[in-house]
């Protein structure tokens, strides 16, 4: 019970994170396969050559990196970020735009509190990312989902539903999405830039996934065809380096950068300066290609591994095929629960997120998602055959 | 100008942050000696330690280290933080109510998010922590400052804008307060204990300076008198070991801690491994208590340094005599302008931070704040020389 005249903000109404929580926290059991995170391997985390990155960087340039730092970004880091986004992105970028994150997601936070307000509409992907699902409840966003097919969001969905509700924004994970690991089309792209442009309203492209890319051709981004400045673009190195040290990045137009910035000043002042400085020496040094490269099969061969049991599932069952990132979507025959029989699954052994999750209205029980990159090839198949004796029945 | 139909949220009307911007930005200027920032001296900043304890957490725990954490905290750290809450400080503390933060401030933008609604009021002492203003303001609270004196916060003063306002919460520093130096005397601490049980309000007890004590006797803190759990405490490592590692803590009431922590997945999901891993090694392999020692002689020595040149200030300067701490606060004689004085200071080699940007109300134009701690003595004596010079007249 909450202490006398204390209450909780009306923001949290209907969030309680618990049904996930109590998913995460079996995934600590011993012995457990876990399909549910979206963690990297524990072999692609590069531990080693970060304890010398990490020694280096406070030996060479400690006394900065342990003081205040600007809330704008570590000055190294931000020069070897922008020759980064200027090599290896599709959008022109200047100083100005850019700002480091404690992950790409605090970006959503950040362009929540410096652009909407409670009751606005924002248009999200059908189903999406969950955990910034609740970063925009907390907002008191009107969360209103378009129609998918393979391609990634339906252009004539979209444009109803943007002339139906006027949104504010739409956010979208256009590149190997979250949950459902699909890749949303060029022409779509740049339809979707044009849209923003004539309605007048902001894209959030979260992309964190882009440079894990096991099959078929790079698309390019969304922020690639816009001329108006209505996609703030989002990455991250989490993916690609690690998820515990918390470093994205934000491009976007020069002010809406700054109104994120002022606001980030509240939220943890600064991303730390240690974290900017190793993965600044990860650019800096070149080793992120090298790493990357070092990553991709072993990812691929997971994902084909874990694709290839899929085919042995209950006739009717459909999934997603993707060409990268790190997660498969299931849709398993009507009638079928997995999120019923997710304790069940647990029981056995192996543990996935049930799909209904993913969805802003809820239902689609008989979907789920599956991680494969922080498994072994015998995992995925022991699990899936786990998996697939479970769902042998309704 | 903004995008077609982009505009920034209401959050931030009335809130630029360009003064302040304007005041940082000047520090980098090659030669310039600072007391406007509250940031550790350079020589108070452990880089060597810090690069080897980085090092051997990633060699020994790495794979845990780079990988996503739960946001509750890197289990280890928890472990140590608890021991070290529980022999170091003067109130009960179990592992429920302890939450790692990146920066204690953030713990003031958590609570916010957790407990506050737009125009809920808020106590605040009078002047105040700037940074943590904004933050409140960005919740659109209704900040209401309440006198205080040379013993901190008035209790008369208070209780009588508890009646008035029916404040849902009070924000205070009772240790060497930003920007004041004061400290508030034990009787007033247990009174405002007693008080928010009484009247049902939040008391956030922001104590980030609380072990850098050069004089006079520790106080307890406002959470050892709080029977009810209306005390919410933020603790920080900035000040002591590193405020580029943006690591600090929150203890309090489970469920508004629990509350905290998902409010916190939005935020930045989790303060980033490596960082608690590092003040992890500081409490673990007890080096903390060392490193305090040897900073505190030479802050002592700065700070009486600065208000022996206090002394020879025009006649009817007055300013507070703080026993720790980083901050001196300033009062000139009426009609003389600090604000308006500030380019020239600067232009002359010296900078501060004018007193108004803490008052919640402004004015007080007469009014600076002075940091000792990162600045040498002879950059002290010269300063205050080119300060005493500049303020000889109006």
């Amino acid at each position: 019970m909450l202490p006398k005249g204390i209450t909780f903000a009306d923001r949290f109404e209907g969030i309680s994170g618990s049904a996930i929580r109590e998913i995460f926290k079996v995934l600590s059991r011993p012995g457990i396969i876990s399909f549910a995170g979206g963690n990297p391997s524990s072999d692609a985390l590069p531990d080693a050559l970060c304890a010398e990155l990490a020694r280096d960087v406070l030996l060479n340039d400690g006394k900065r990196i342990l003081q205040y730092g600007a809330t704008e970004g570590y000055p190294p880091f931000l020069e070897s970020l922008e020759a980064y986004l200027r090599e290896d992105f599709d959008f022109p970028v200047e100083r100005k735009n850019i700002l480091p994150l404690s992950g790409s997601s605090q970006g959503v936070d950040l362009l929540c509190k410096a652009l909407l307000n409670p009751g606005d509409t924002v248009l999200t992907e059908d189903p999406t990312f969950l955990g910034n699902m609740q970063t925009m409840r907390l907002y008191q966003l009107n969360l209103v989902p378009v129609e998918s097919d393979e391609d990634g969001l339906r252009m004539d969905a979209l444009e109803a539903a943007v002339k139906e509700h006027r949104p504010k924004a739409l956010y979208c994970i256009p590149t190997f999405q979250n949950p459902t690991g699909r890749t949303l089309a060029a022409d779509r792209r740049r339809r979707i830039a044009a849209m923003a442009e004539e309605y007048g309203f902001l894209v959030i492209e979260d992309d964190p996934y882009r440079d894990l890319r096991y099959d078929g051709q790079p698309q390019p981004s969304v922020k690639h065809y816009d001329t108006s400045d209505h996609v703030v673009y989002l990455g991250s190195f989490s993916k690609l380096i690690s998820p515990g040290m918390r470093v994205g990045f934000m491009v976007g137009h020069e002010d809406i950068v700054r109104k994120c910035t002022i606001g980030k000043q509240g939220s943890d002042l600064h991303t730390p300066m240690l974290t900017q400085a190793i993965i600044d020496q990860f650019l800096r040094r070149q080793l992120l290609h090298p790493h990357l490269h070092s990553i991709l099969g072993p990812y691929r061969d997971k994902m084909h591994a874990m694709l290839d049991e899929l085919k042995t599932f209950p006739e009717g069952t459909q999934h997603t095929t993707p060409e990268g990132g790190l997660f498969i979507f299931c849709t398993l025959p009507e009638g079928y629960n997995a999120t019923e029989r997710f304790p069940q699954a647990v029981e056995n052994g192996v543990a996935y997120v049930p799909g209904t999750h993913f969805y802003p209205g809820g239902g689609h029980h008989n979907t789920l998602r599956l991680n494969f990159s922080n498994s072994t090839l015998e995992q995925i198949k022991t699990g899936m055959c786990i998996l697939r004796t479970l769902f042998q029945t309704k």
